[in-house]
Order: C-alpha cells, then structure tokens, then sequence
C-alpha cells in the first residue's frame, strides 16, 4: 500500500517517515549498554526540524518512568500550557512528539498509524555494516516506502538496535575523519538529506 | 588569491570558511533588535558540527562583557580544565571558537588569518531579499573563494547585518511553509548543504 503520504506537509505519493531518539539501549564512550537522560533541547530541536522536512512523528523512547514523566511535563507546558500559548510555532512542533517506553511501542505506534511497518534505519557515527546510501533512500521515500529512523542519545545505538534495523544509513562525513556531531546535529542534518530540497535545485 | 583551502581538514584549492553566531544585533518575535543570551549547546554543537565540515573558526560574537566571561568560562573547561581532558573530541571542536565584541573584529580577525576579506554571507529563514542558491556557493567554495557565514540567535539576525552582507543563503525549506529550525539545526545543514559530500554520492 505505497503513495499514501503523510499529513505533515508531505507530498502525495511519497512514503511517510518517523523518527525515534532512543534514551535506552545506547552506549557509552567505552561502548557499554546505558540508558541516558533527557536531554530538553533534543526534544525542542528534533520537533522543529521534523515539523520543517515532513517527519510525522517523532518517538522519545525511554523505559525510565521518571524520565518519561519528565518529557511529559515539558510536553505538557508546550501543548497545553503557557508556553504554546506564547509560541504557536513551537507548540505545532512539539505537537509530534510521542513518549514511548521501548523501540517495539514506537514500531507499533508508527505501524499502526500507516496501517504497515515501516523500514527501520539506525544511523551510526561509525562503520558500522553495510549501509543504505541516502539517495537510494532518498529515492525509496519518493516511491512511497516508509521508514522509521533511529537515533541514538549518549555514544549512540546499541549493537542490538544496529542489528534489528533493515538497514543502516552512513556515518555523516565532511572535511576528514572527525564525526563527532551531536545528535540534534546529525538528525537535522539526515532529515535534509533524505527528506529536504535536491541539492542542485536550492 | 584564491586556493589556499585551510588548516581544518579542507582540501587543497577549497576557500575557507568561517562561521559567525551573532547574539547582538539579532531580533526578537516583534522584529525589535536585541540582544541574546548565552546557550551552551550552541557553542558545542556548532564547534562539533564546524570540525566535522571542515569550518576554519567559529566567532561567537557578544557584546557584553558579562557573556563574553561565561563564554570563556565554558571554553577554558573544555580547552584546558577537565572537560577536555576527559574528552578530547570535545576540546579538538572548541578549539576553534574566538570570542568577539562585534562583527567588525570577526571579521579582521578572518581577514587576518586568511589574508583577505571573506563575502559575508547571512541566513534568515524568512525572505530577505535576492538570494545566493547553495549549489552556486558551493561551487565558488570549491573555486578558492572564502565565506564567512553569519547566524543570528533569537529570532535571527538584525536587518543592519543583512543589509551589510554580501550575499544570503535561501531560507531551509522542507515540506511545506513551517520552518522554524534552531540555529544548531539550520546551522548544521547549512554546513552540511555547503561543505558535505555531493548528495548523489552518499
């Protein structure tokens, strides 16, 4: 059931994308298994850039109770409280975000809103497998496929999130061999990729 | 003399770029000029995202002398104290920042580094007026020509700097008319967009 768009400003015909941040499985700098906090401005900044390329929903995945009452309070002043009645802008945002406990509820949120599931695409700072190069993607979306794309907080996905994804898209290079985005950065930066303007024509 | 390239990674033959985050003369929702306060992550995901792409220098330009100490005070604990001795990512992206009272001394000191006077080249996410198409800068980059990009925090930057500039990138588009990225956000694709690989090679 491909070329059913989205309703946040996609074109008709072109496949819906979600995204999800993952607080927990991520690693750390030594590569071990962690969950990580919330982070304010990676909900505030994820939102924007989503509500800008067309991204339909993003995923805050967290299985901490006190984080994820955490992200709703935020939520919650933004949507309903005085801080969306200051920034309308802001409040159609954050409108996108959802709470998850695990990666298995944003897949079944995501698959039950298109009626199918969505590729999974993890994004890694390192090599990592083979990859999917962003224009077959690029082009994938066009044709009506639809992908959730995972991101990770701390040092990045867990090798068990790398493993369950269908596909992996590259690492973000640009002067040399230095990665090291933050992942506001890196996600802003995917979502422009697959999902922005062709590059010849802005 | 074009063709120098720079010291961050960029080949030989590209111009170098520098990048400027104002927090003075930006503008707030009403269109008044202000001044803006110090955000922490901008400087880190700036510095990160200008190391990755091969930005020469990051001018964080204030003029209070206040924020001009905190700015310091957070450089020093990643450039000399135990921020950056515990990551060296880190301090390698920080590294690249200068502090600056105004425009005017980004400006020289670009000059001064390169030997010439950059184009000054603004952002607004609004139209601004006749726009220089990112392909076509890309292209001069490419040709040894060098850039000094301008941010502007708050609601983006004084109508005086606009008009002072050489030139202006396009507003990001994606899906539709909302586009109310972070400067992290739009600061990252705009080096991305610039300085990344061609996009039907990743």
């Amino acid at each position: 059931m491909p070329g059913r768009g989205g309703d946040n400003g996609a074109g008709p015909g072109r496949g819906r994308v979600d995204l999800a941040l993952l607080h927990y499985p991520v690693v750390n700098r030594q590569g071990e298994t962690i969950g990580s906090a919330v982070t304010n401005l990676d909900l505030h900044d994820l939102a924007r850039a989503a509500r800008t390329f067309g991204v339909e929903r993003v995923y805050v995945v967290t299985p901490y109770v006190d984080q994820q009452e955490l992200f709703r309070e935020i939520l919650d002043h933004w949507l309903t409280g005085p801080g969306g009645a200051r920034n309308e802008n802001r409040r159609e945002a954050l409108s996108l975000v959802r709470i998850c406990a695990d990666l298995d509820e944003a897949v079944a949120r995501a698959t039950g809103r298109q009626g199918r599931c969505p590729l999974l695409l993890s994004t890694c700072a390192k090599e990592a497998g083979p990859v999917w190069p962003y224009a077959q993607v690029r082009r994938r979306i066009r044709a009506g496929e639809s992908f959730l794309l995972l991101f990770g907080t701390a040092w990045g996905l867990a090798p068990r999130v790398l493993e369950r994804a269908d596909g992996l898209l590259p690492p973000i290079r640009g002067a040399g061999d230095y990665n090291h985005l933050s992942v506001r950065s890196a996600a802003a930066i995917v979502m422009d990729r697959l999902l922005g303007d062709d590059r010849e024509a802005i």
